[in-house]
């Protein structure tokens, strides 16, 4: 039986750590906050005070955290974690962070002689309850056959999207393209309805047609449409404004940093922006139908 | 056996047509453009100088026109169709104009006794020529329950999206969420490429995530990646640029006169009228990767 | 003395009307709302039941109303007060609408004989006020010529834009810049602030370089900075996001109708539309700081 | 006589040294490419192999680089300048970049007991030619004093923006604001022209009006009317579009790390990267027109 690391237990973060203790991994875990770990303690994880205590003896490190300062801090630099780790250590950051410094990690691991993922997961709270995330991972395709025991625990889909940090830009670009069409689709419904349509007609006619996509079929935005959606309880739960807003911003810089046109993926982060501002961004992202029609969607 | 009056016989009327003869209907055709009735009437239908002739004795009148002035040039007015028509013939106007028309040719034929449908198409020339269209119908259901025999010889899907000029309405709203779509994947596969990954792994991943939709899987942008797509064969045939244009015109019209904000799809619509202007109104929707990544797409 | 018919009393019309008064015209006014004829009355105009009656004998005939169908209502068909006036006389639309009704008008006073201008005015219920209004005039030189003397008491400027519709096209090109440069300066400010600048040095520093424009200078939006402008006032009074609404309504129709690409334009209406929704339809328009910013300008 | 080092000698850079010299100050110069500095030196300049070498004696250094990462190269690090400089000197970074780089040249000056400005400019290379560039200073007010006799040289508005790094920040906003207007004023030129007015008609109106702004007056895009400005001379010269493209991405960068919203400025980041992929970076910012209407500009 391999013995896992886990760094972060938010709301993403402790249900794949349980998912693990299921499939049989001994799991040692560390947050910050060291009340999210009392949980999975619960189910059989043992509690560290930091970083470095969670990953002795262990074959696997994975880390789920907000943002790239945050992976950054925790591995890199004269007191980052990779000086602790013993050579042939796997890490697997699922934090969705900027390609660029996903690289830094995989470069600095390289040079350490320990073997480096990044697989950033698509598929929510819902999905890392289920099991059923998807990865999209970066890195060698040997490490990421060693990696496949634990992300089948976590997950059902695992794509292998490139090499060093690909998975961060698979990922960026895959939920860009979702940020637009659930802006897309909540400006369709709103058209429709004020034209005197009855939305789930009108959804159910693009959901058979060339305007389908995932964001209708999975999170359509028209309250109460759906009565397992977030749209039909407040837009509570989900993959919130914030998380998207986040992704749009990693998008955006990543397309300046290349210099690349993202037209539609960049008024989508600025629509966010504002919805944001409206003191929405812990609801669904399919809340941004409140934005584009507050009347008719309030 | 039916007879069918079929008036406008372009790249899209023309295969509709003969799907109509091969399903047994009798069909009497008219298009100002005498040529474009030739290999029809070698089908099998008859000829007609004008719309009058082609619509005596017809139980049905169907047609497939460019626009709404044409539309209402057609029907309407003291010279106009309606006032040759039967009491009790069935109109089936399947061109896709503004529903503000629709309802126009709704009320005339209402006032003279005669049944009327708005009844737009979704499928392309491919659809039209497989008979899989999509008909997204606006009318009483008593009239569309009179048309699905014609229409089941010529599509496959067949919505009711509600009153007179929903068909329209619904149409008009699909559409604009293809628009958004075909540039927000063609966005999403220039970042893509421009660090790194392999186009084809990344529609790959799109297409199982929350990235999928309709236009990443049925009209890639990508240059060469599906063979039977129009990228692999310099954008030729399909859905033409100026098309998707003239719906996401309508969309913002309609968005106008509704008080509506569609702040993507009016953004779609002027990064098609850019590309339009670059010389590319006849090439397929999925062109418009040109303009957002002219280098790494030429 | 000349005698002029005004037709519209509203927060424009009525200052316009009582300084054709202070210049020596007799007025002889109308509006549905009779109560808004009391002050111009007691300032010396004589009041009316009806358009037509207040047209009696009048030189010269100004319309100020709401939009193009008020004024296609008023003049044009088998009732309109075109049919009552008699050959010669002037008629000076200065509401804002379509440059195609516009167009209308000016071919049915041709057709009677009579003479038209359009002429938007820019410059605001204050302006109208001060009698310094810009007007912007399509039509013959003739008229114009005519014209001058009313146009004069009401204004300071007064440009010639070209032929019958083309004073309506000017003034929506202009104030489409002035909606997008109200949102830009929002941006700009909005950006600056938050990186740490003071609002006025920012505002000062633009005015004299290269982002100088007349939104900053006469509409600055942060709110406070100018005790003469709106945004110290809480935006009450000065040009309304509804107004501002119509005429970005009003050019996005005529970019649609005449081919056009107005990205810029677009996303202007698409977000001030955004901000009427939010319940500031009645503020000045430089109270879009409000959805750029709700945080810093709040 | 003040001794001036001074590094960067391009479009901008070489006639600011000139203007330096013109005004009596002793002038060291370097730039990596060594021929730019001959006419420099021509006009009584010393020249030198390496920046250290010209600053050698130096009571001020100005740089003028084309980006962030060259103005931390030259300045920053073991091997940088600050580390050879005399206590006291006073740094004046006229370069466009990032406010964060310049406040670590600021922090890293200070912790070495110079002096330090950000002072980016404004006005082109016709402003640099003729004395009369805008700067636009971040730092101290002391260390502004002592700068004024040299940039008086150069320029003929100084504006104290704030602290550390407001210089770049107020550039950037103002810079973002000009990008605005010059795709708007090539919008509203477009809209009126494809309407039946004459370009020059609407530019003189819109400049009196509510369209007022500075790349209208300045700048106007459309082709022939001023024939002092680029677009008579087939948009040579003046700001280039990759120059106006690059300030957008800082102004980008800039809201996405202090979480603003910049629907505007992005969009016209966007516009300017498609119409730099068409080839037309080295045009006059003004040439945006050709992306915008080709049909009505080419």
């Amino acid at each position: 039986m391999q013995t896992v690391g886990f760094i972060g237990l938010g709301k993403m973060g402790a249900p794949m750590a349980l998912n693990l203790l299921k499939a049989g991994f001994a799991v040692q875990v560390f947050d910050r906050l060291s009340d999210l770990a009392d949980p999975i303690v619960r189910a059989g994880a043992t509690n560290h005070n930091n970083a470095h205590s969670a990953s002795v003896n262990a074959d696997i490190m994975i880390s789920m955290l907000p943002a790239s300062e945050h992976v950054e801090s925790l591995y890199l630099g004269a007191t980052g974690l990779l000086q602790h780790l013993t050579p042939g250590t796997l890490i697997i950051d699922c934090s969705t962070i900027a390609p660029a410094s996903a690289r830094r990690l995989h470069d600095a691991a390289d040079g350490l002689g320990l073997a480096a993922l990044d697989a950033p997961v698509s598929g929510g709270t819902t999905g890392a309850q289920a099991g059923t995330l998807t990865f999209i991972v970066g890195g060698l395709a040997t490490n990421l056959q060693r990696a496949r025991p634990v992300l089948n625990a976590m997950g059902k889909n695992i794509f292998h999207a490139g090499d060093a940090g690909a998975g961060q830009t698979a990922k960026i670009a895959n939920n860009m393209m979702l940020g637009i069409m659930m802006v897309g689709t909540a400006e369709a419904l709103s058209l429709g309805v004020a034209n005197g349509l009855d939305p789930k007609v009108l959804s159910e006619i693009m959901t058979l047609s060339s305007g389908q996509n995932w964001a209708l079929d999975h999170k359509n935005p028209w309250p109460g449409l759906n009565t397992n959606m977030p749209a039909a309880n407040g837009y509570q739960g989900g993959f919130s404004v914030d998380h998207m807003l986040k992704d749009l911003g990693l998008a955006a810089l990543t397309a300046l940093q290349s210099g690349r046109a993202t037209p539609m993926g960049e008024l989508a982060r600025n629509l966010f922006a504002l919805h944001a501002q409206q003191g929405h961004g812990d609801l669904d992202l399919s809340s941004i139908i409140k934005l584009i029609d507050k009347k008719n969607s309030g």
